[in-house]
């Protein structure tokens, strides 16, 4: 697929060299880690390498990782009334997410479903503090999740800021840094996290592997979610995915090493993007673009142009792009992010996500120009004719 | 490692090549499954190949296989009081299970602790068919989880025979068969059961993937336990472990195609380690060795030996071997399964388990056979010494 351009990164980022040659040296350990023989030891081995690895992508202890299956596990086993805090038992009552969160966290987890209350957020897609602030002031304990940043505009959220106001409550704060990990810095005490989810293969790291990382040990999962082995402290139960593992530490690793000059990159290459759109197209919208937003994603629409149209027509010219997130069973629904940030559904249904990576190129993005051009003049003129048939 | 002997299969087994291949073909996809582009497809079509063989390795339909991150998962997401059969949504108001099941089915899944009730086995290590239809009898909808095969013995369960029982009962039947997995032929439909869970690192695929297959269309597992993503339609979100799961499927291609050839080898070959044993050590005890076992597995027990002594003994002789199950966090606790056979304590606490492979040789039975003979005579006089002391 050499004559193919990927700009679909945030649905999933191709593998780093260093990850892949991490799992398949991982496919060469015989060994199940919880056997007490050489093999066995081994295995145990390279999986605690790749949490310290993990852990010092996030500036967290590495006893404080719990490795899951992917970033939706993580979400899973986070939201839950049954974390305790230096063993106060007491539940949290509700739950509070952003309204654009992840579909993960948005089913809710372990509450019940009348548990469950949504934050709003801004036409910039900024969520709107003072609707935390007035939900965690009805009282009863909360566990916040908020994303660190927005898998479709790519906009950063007020993490440490929500932070101060949820445990000023008395309540919890759980960080969905899946998108975020790898394109902008994160140091879990800074941002004040209580728990803090990534996913391996959002930052070059294999798919099927993710983790719940811990403030410090005074947070505990009393319920974990899959149960019977003592793998992962009591936290998760199962053989670990060894290679998967030893894949999400060389690329948390690299990911790391070159967090600045990746951003830098990405950056600019989205500068390109951006004012090329804004020259070819004045009149197109590109989604939060007022608000501090990832290094590499760029969600834009035109009227009159319908989205699930443009990624097809873009694939067929060798372009793969996403018309937000493809993080569900390919059914082509409205997106909820932009309907919480007020767009009106004649637009929003045009919203094409445009996601880069560290190794995109300028002519990537410029062949994403050239064929935008195309696009807009040939189907501009056929939705026309659509709309007057 | 190639002066290693391994023999702790049931613990893990190591990777088949064709396995191997697949997964490294499996890390070059780019895309996501769930995205539409020709990335995307390419990731999804790749998937469900792996599920027609696995599928076919049990004699389903590539329909109702669910992948997860493996056996301890779809054990959890099976034990659920909400599983509907053709939109039956009575729930099970209580769960079964035998006294020798694995760990993640002694958890319980999502019943809870009052609602799970034991089923004994008999000193042959089998389960005791009467005492289940005397639990059943006592009118509660019951879900029965029941393993094909014992992981510590090898012992083969009566599972379609419990089928008839649970279903002339109105309750429904998961059967664990990670451990027989091949290493005997299995067919959902003969067995009867309606839910039944594989892992593929145990026949040879890699670690972090397994499935939970249904019987038919007609069983619908109402409270799948990862939500938020209509991934596996519906019954388990988060994107999928794209080449875990190829590697899954190689697996299942070869375990099925030398099913018969690999059987009959493993089985000559513990013909040879238990004629050795008999010969060598008359004292010795091999449990389950009157019932129909796993061509693979044997364990043994010589009474006045410790087996954490042996374990680490034989290790640094260079074999790998196991003290019974290797599921959990390297921590020795006493064998849940003998003691359900009623196996007295002192016996039990020497038990260790020798499991082979299909690429298993008989020198390296040889090379068993020797360490054993050395070992019991250093380490019984030591013992003995210890005992006086």
């Amino acid at each position: 697929m050499t004559d193919r351009t990927y700009l679909d990164w945030n649905a999933t980022a191709p593998l780093r060299e260093s990850a892949r040659e991490a799992v398949i040296a991982g496919l060469a350990l015989v060994g199940n880690p919880s056997s007490v023989h050489r093999e066995g030891r081994a295995a145990r081995q390279v999986i605690e390498q790749a949490r310290a690895e993990v852990a010092a992508l996030v500036g967290a202890d590495q006893r404080n990782v719990v490795f899951t299956s992917g970033g939706t596990e993580a979400n899973a086993l986070a939201l839950s009334p049954a974390i305790e805090v230096a063993g106060d038992k007491a539940p949290c009552d509700r739950l509070l997410v952003s309204a654009i969160e992840h579909p993960s966290v948005l089913a809710g987890g372990r509450f019940a479903r009348p548990a469950i209350a949504s934050i709003g957020v801004d036409p910039d897609g900024v969520v709107d503090l003072d609707a935390l602030e007035r939900e965690l002031a009805k009282g009863q304990r909360a566990l916040v999740s908020l994303m660190l940043a927005n898998n479709e505009t790519g906009v950063v959220q007020p993490a440490a800021a929500a932070a101060e106001i949820v445990h000023r409550h008395g309540g919890l704060l759980h960080v969905d840094a899946v998108q975020a990990a790898g394109r902008i810095p994160i140091d879990i005490k800074a941002l004040g996290a209580d728990l803090l989810t990534l996913s391996a293969h959002k930052l070059g790291g294999p798919k099927g592997v993710g983790a719940l990382i811990r403030r410090d040990e005074a947070i505990h999962i009393a319920d974990p979610l899959i149960r019977g082995g003592g793998q992962e402290r009591g936290s998760r139960a199962g053989t670990e995915n060894v290679s998967g593992i030893m894949g999400f530490g060389a690329a948390a690793a690299a990911a790391r090493a070159g967090l600045a000059a990746e951003r830098s990159h990405m950056l600019a290459l989205r500068e390109r993007l951006e004012t090329g759109l804004r020259a070819l197209t004045p009149d197109a919208v590109i989604f939060g673009a007022k608000s501090e937003r990832l290094p590499n994603t760029t969600l834009v629409a035109l009227r009159g142009l319908k989205a699930e149209t443009l990624v097809i027509a873009f694939d067929l010219e060798g372009v793969a792009l996403s018309s937000g997130a493809a993080c569900s069973s390919g059914k082509v629904a409205p997106s909820h992010v932009l309907a919480a940030m007020g767009v009106e559904p004649a637009l929003a249904r045009g919203a094409i996500r445009v996601s880069l990576g560290p190794t995109t190129t300028s002519a990537e993005v410029d062949c994403f120009l050239e064929i935008w051009r195309k696009l807009v003049e040939t189907l501009s003129v056929s939705e026309k004719r659509g709309l007057a048939a």
